[in-house]
Formats: structure tokens, sequence, C-alpha cells
């Protein structure tokens, strides 16, 4: 079982093909015309996969995907706009921070730890608030897995007449979404999760007329997606130096996501290793946080198991040597862990990552997964 | 002398090892104890290549060197502070607009294209407005490739009681400094200069005073060195997601500049190729902007031939179809290139540059690389 290098089931990095790695075994010049033919190709090819043609550009941006969060809240929501964000988790709670330190107004639906914000809870709050001029919503909502139904949300802020910024970055790659269906201004994303490269930049697929607007609204240099995009129309060039390497290993990733049959492939390969997983999973005994309505293909949230003799770290460790690196969890109640779905990850491997968990549950001389709340309703029964 | 890969004579990125980017073929989680590990190693050895242990620590961050060099100034000058830019360039330019961005006061001692700004009026300057707290150098000018004399100006920085933020991109690793030497609140620099790694990240060495004094300036949440240092302190962890490959990448890069003498070492060969470049472009004619005094070991501009058959794009694709990647100049004042001394360059691809040059000049039917002020000097004689 024990490979060289442990899977990672983590929601990114992820595990990347050995292609998608070899493509870095080279130097480009960043001002070189090579490169910026590599620069054009992907961001006319994430412009097609968000059917955006005419209606959204690509903007690249330098760093983790947080610095194209940061850049598009501070791009888009001007000085005087105010900002409801939909919060069910850490990335939502972010977005919130950002906008403090940024000193713009917003508000918060705050639901918790993985509730779904709903459609008429957003509506009420936009009809209450015409000061609300955007709206911020997480795709999937990383630190639960919940895929979070940006449809119904994106149809009543486009009724009520404000904009709408997705924070996609778990999500895109392998969760469809078509500009021409859904309203929305922004949707950000980043090269390492589900289109499979590896970190080192994120990118905002953008409406150009609202960054057009948006001059003088960035705080920052590095992150006003204005001037990124303008320079970049004007050279072909990123404004400043890119991660030449990582961006060669998006292209190659690129390719493969195509190959495996674009988004729709992609969904497919994911959908199925989070059944897979949940299933043999639920069999061990554990339990999910979620209802299968809201569990994403991304990556799931497990209950811990309640025995006493459970304990994370050697659950971790006991697990990485069987060559699986899984996640904890973010819960601010209950005890968790995640297991993500995406990255090269096949059914050989989810068999595997389950064989190991029950090996490993074995060995920590834990009968199965059960989750506290289920052993107490048993002991009370 | 064509190669597959082109050499890059480009000040970043640069022509790595092979060793270099095969670290690149492995998959991290950045949360893990292995990564972990791999980012103290790199903070540990960057501290002990100034002699800071004791009075500095390292922030790495995310993004490209503008985003280190932005998140400092963010973060070392109040909001009620005030800036002294040395400028001779753009990099010094971009200073002053990533001041502007910011919304905070500072003054410009501009000494144009290339002269060096000089201890007697800097400190002329100080003296004269006490309302100013910090001062940034850029150590060497990449626009021109001048290396500005540090050791006077952090001396009278020091005497008058300011703080020194040093711009270090494109000079450290190659040029010895000492924090216990030099005064200095901050050094800024990035992987893939002439520490030889692949482009993805910058870090900033920063006096832990100075930093743990820094609350609240900080103006957006990615780029706060406070944030990302104490999270760094406490889990081991970079607060976003890091560029794990490019970490390993630098991590061997490291190794490969240690093991070629460390900082003396790499600066000797620098030196070699500056010095070996020079000599053999003004046997061909051509003339460097800057006196020998002020020629860095990283990168050398020349002013163009000014014969009239001489094209830049033309003499570009010519040098790039023999195996070499040129850089255009940046003077305003003077048609200008740049040859770049740093990254995998030695004797050999140094003759061969030479050649190449000589070669193109000859299929461009131009004599020699004599400047149009040298040819019209001996016109008029
Ligand atoms: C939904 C979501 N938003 C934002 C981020 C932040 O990305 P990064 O860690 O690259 O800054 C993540 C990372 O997992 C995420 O899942
Ligand atoms: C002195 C100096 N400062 C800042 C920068 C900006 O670095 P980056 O292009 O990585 O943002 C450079 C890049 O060449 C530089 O040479």
């Amino acid at each position: 079982m024990k490979t060289e290098q442990p899977y990672l089931l983590t929601p990114g990095p992820i595990t990347t093909t050995q292609s998608v790695k070899q493509a870095m075994l080279q130097d480009w010049g960043s001002w070189d015309a090579d490169f910026r033919a590599m620069t054009a190709r992907l961001c006319q090819r994430l412009v097609e996969l968000i059917d955006g043609e005419g209606s959204h550009v690509c903007v690249p941006m330098q760093g983790s995907g947080t610095f194209a969060v940061e850049a598009t809240l501070a791009t888009l929501v001007p000085k005087e706009g105010k900002l409801l964000i939909l919060m069910n988790g850490a990335y939502g709670q972010r977005m919130g921070k950002i906008m403090d330190y940024l000193g713009r107004d917003y508000v918060a639906l705050d639901k918790g730890d993985y509730a779904p914000p709903r459609a008429d809870e957003v509506e009420a709050m936009l009809a209450a608030d015409p000061a609300i001029t955007h709206v911020a919503l997480v795709h999937c909502e990383t630190s639960s897995g919940i895929l979070n139904p940006v449809e119904e949300i994106a149809e009543v802020v486009a009724r009520q007449g404000r904009r709408l910024i997705i924070d996609s970055m778990s999500a895109f790659g392998a969760v469809a979404i078509s500009a021409k269906e859904v309203a929305f201004d922004a949707l950000i994303s980043s090269a390492n999760k589900c289109f499979e490269g590896v970190p080192g930049f994120g990118f905002v697929l953008i409406r150009q007329s609202a960054l057009e607007a948006s001059k003088g609204n960035a705080h920052s240099l590095s992150m006003d997606l204005l001037d990124q995009w303008q320079y970049l129309a004007k050279t072909g060039q990123w404004r400043y130096t890119p991660p030449t390497h990582v961006v060669a290993a998006f292209l190659q990733a690129l390719k493969e996501h195509a190959e495996e049959g674009g988004i729709a492939g992609r969904h497919a390969r994911y959908q199925r290793n989070q059944q897979r997983l949940v299933a043999g999973m639920r069999q061990l005994g554990f339990e999910t946080l979620l209802s299968d309505e809201w569990l994403s293909p991304i990556i799931i949230t497990f209950f811990s198991p309640g025995h006493d003799s459970f304990d994370f770290q050697t659950f971790y460790d006991r697990m990485k040597a069987r060559g699986f690196i899984i996640y904890p969890g973010k819960l601010t109640e209950a005890e968790s862990f995640r297991l993500g779905c995406i990255g090269q990850l096949y059914d050989e491997q989810i068999d595997a990552v389950l064989e190991a968990v029950a090996a490993v549950l074995e060995e920590m001389g834990i009968p199965d997964g059960a989750p506290a709340h289920v052993l107490e309703a048993a002991a009370s029964a």
C-alpha cells in the first residue's frame, strides 16, 4: 500500500500527474513571445470554459487563491459600495476579514458551520438594504465540503439588480457554470484544485464592463485587477514576474482536463470518487457531516469516531504511513476530518483509502467509525 | 550554437539547473510535517545568510517580488509614517506607485535613469525633514544594472535615526550583506534571481522588533507580513496555500548555492561573467551605460548600436534563434538593451553569447556596436 509519494486527500495542493510536473522541466523568459502565447492560451481556454466569450475576460493573479479573492473584492466593490457575504464556513469568514482590512462596508448572512444560504433569505436581505451593491458566495465551501446553491442565489441577486462575486476556488474545473445562464461579475479560482495544476497563481473570470468601470477601486498596486488586465491586454505579459513553471504546468493540466472530457468528464470522476468513498466510509460506521443533497464532489467532512481511543494525530500519521495524507476538520462544534475527492484519484486509490482507514482503525483498537453522537444515542437508548 | 532551451540573459526568471527543476517532480501537502520542515529550513538558511540570527526573521510571501515589496512597505511604514524613496530607475519608481495606492506620505530623491544616490544628499534630506521615518533603497537597480552604495546610505540613515528598507530583489544571494554591519529593518528578495530558483514567491528578512511593532499597519490581509509571520511561528505553515513545488525547487537551489560557496562563490562567478561579457562587448564596439565603478555583477545595460540598420526586435529574434534570450532596455533617454550575468551561465555560455552577438551584427550588416553618441562624435570630428 505504501507509495513513495503519498496521495494527497486534501483540497489542494492535490496529487498531479507526472506529465503536469514534467512540464516544469524548462525555463521560460517571461518577456518572450513563447511565454506570452502560453498566457494567451491559458486565458482563452478559461473564458471558454464558462461560456464567457464576449462578456468576461480572464485576469491571472500571482499568489495563492486568497490573493485573487482579495484582489477581486478590492477591484470590484467600490469604496462607497457595500458587500453582502454569504458565510457558511472559513472561506466566507475570510472574505469578511479582507473587507475589514479594506475598510469597506459589508454585512454577512452567517449560516454557521455548514447550513446553505437560501434564495429567499438572500432576497429578503437585499430587499431590505438597498445600499448593498455586491453579493459574495463561496461555490464549494471547502471547510465543510458543501456545494452552495449558486443558481438560486444568482437568480435573486440578478433580480434585485446587484452584482455577484463567486469564490469557486475549489469547484471550478469540476462543477459546470455558464456565464450565459448564471449572472456573475466575477468567478475566482486557482491553478491547484480541480484543474489539477500545481499551486502558484489564481485567476478571475470577470465581466469586462465591470472591470472597466473599476478604476480607482483597488487598494493595492500588486492586486489591482484592472491594471493587471490592461497591461496584459496591451503587452501580452503579466505585469510582474509570473510563476513561469507553474503556468507551464497549468497549460499541461488544461490539456489533460480537456482530454478527460472537460468539466463534465472531471465532474464524473470526482462524483464517482465521492460516492465510492462515502459508501465505503459509511460501511465502516462513519457519518458525513452533510446530508447527501449537499455533498460536493470535492471534499467530504466526516465526524471523527467517538470511541475513546481515537486521536486525530495518530490517525493522520498512520494514514500517512500507508500512503495517504488526509486533512483535518474545520468545524467549531464537533470533531471531524476531511477526505478530498480531487486530484489523481481513481477507483483504485479510493479502495486503497478505504482499506487503509479500516486497517488503521483496527490498529488503534477502534471497532468502527461511529461518531460521538451516534454512540451517545445508542448508550441512552 | 542553437540549444533546445534558450539561455535566459535576463534578470529573472533565469536559467536554472536541471536538478532545481527536478525537485518539482513531487507533490507535497502544504499542511504536512514534511513540508513544514522544508519551510523552516528555508527560513533558517536565509536568516543565516545575512548574519541575522537573533535580530531578523524570514517571512516568505506568495506572489512575485513586487508583492513582497508592497507587503514590506505596507507592514513597516505606519499610516502616519513618511518614506523617503531613493529612486534611480523603474523599481524605485514602482515603490512610489505602491505608496500612492497605500495613500501614505512619501518623498523621492529622484536621480533619473541611473545616477547613484549618495550619502551626503540623503543626509541633507533627512536632516531637513524630521517627519521622514523610513528610507527605501534599491540594492541593484535592475533597470540600469547599477549597484547602489548601500553601505554609505545605511550609515547615514542609522546616524539620522531612521529605518532602512532594502529592495535587494536582484542582488541578494550574490552580493554580501550582513545585518551585523549594515543596519536595515528589511531586506526583500525573491526565489528566482541570484538564488537561481524558479519564480513564485518572495521573502523578507525583517527585524523582529520592527515587525512586532507593526500591528495595524498593513492595508491587506494577504500581504500582512506580521500576520503571515505570527501564523508561521505558531503552526509552521504558510497562512495560505504556498507554491509547494517552487519552494521545493528553492530548497534545492539553496543547496547548490551553498555548494558553490554561498554568496561569495556565487558573487565570484557572476563577477567573472560580467567582466568577460563587458570586455567582449567592448571589443565589438559596444558601450556600457555605466562606468566600471557602478557596474553590478547582475545585469549590464549596453547602448544599442547607432548604425541605421539596427533594430531591436530583429536583434532579439536572431539572438533567440542562436539560443539566447536577451532583455530590452528601460532608459527614457537612449536606446539600449540589457544582458544578464545571473543564472546558469559560465565562461562557455558567455563566450557563446559574444560569438552570437558578433554573428548577428554581421547578418544585420552592422559593422560594430558603436552607439549613436559615438558615431555622432566621430562624424563631427
Ligand atoms: C473556497 C476557497 N476559497 C479560498 C481558498 C484560499 O485559497 P489559498 O489557500 O490558495 O489562498 C480556498 C483554499 O482551499 C478555498 O477552498
Ligand atoms: C530590484 C527589483 N525590484 C523589484 C522587482 C520586481 O519583482 P517581480 O517582477 O518579481 O515582481 C524586480 C524584478 O526584476 C527587481 O529587479
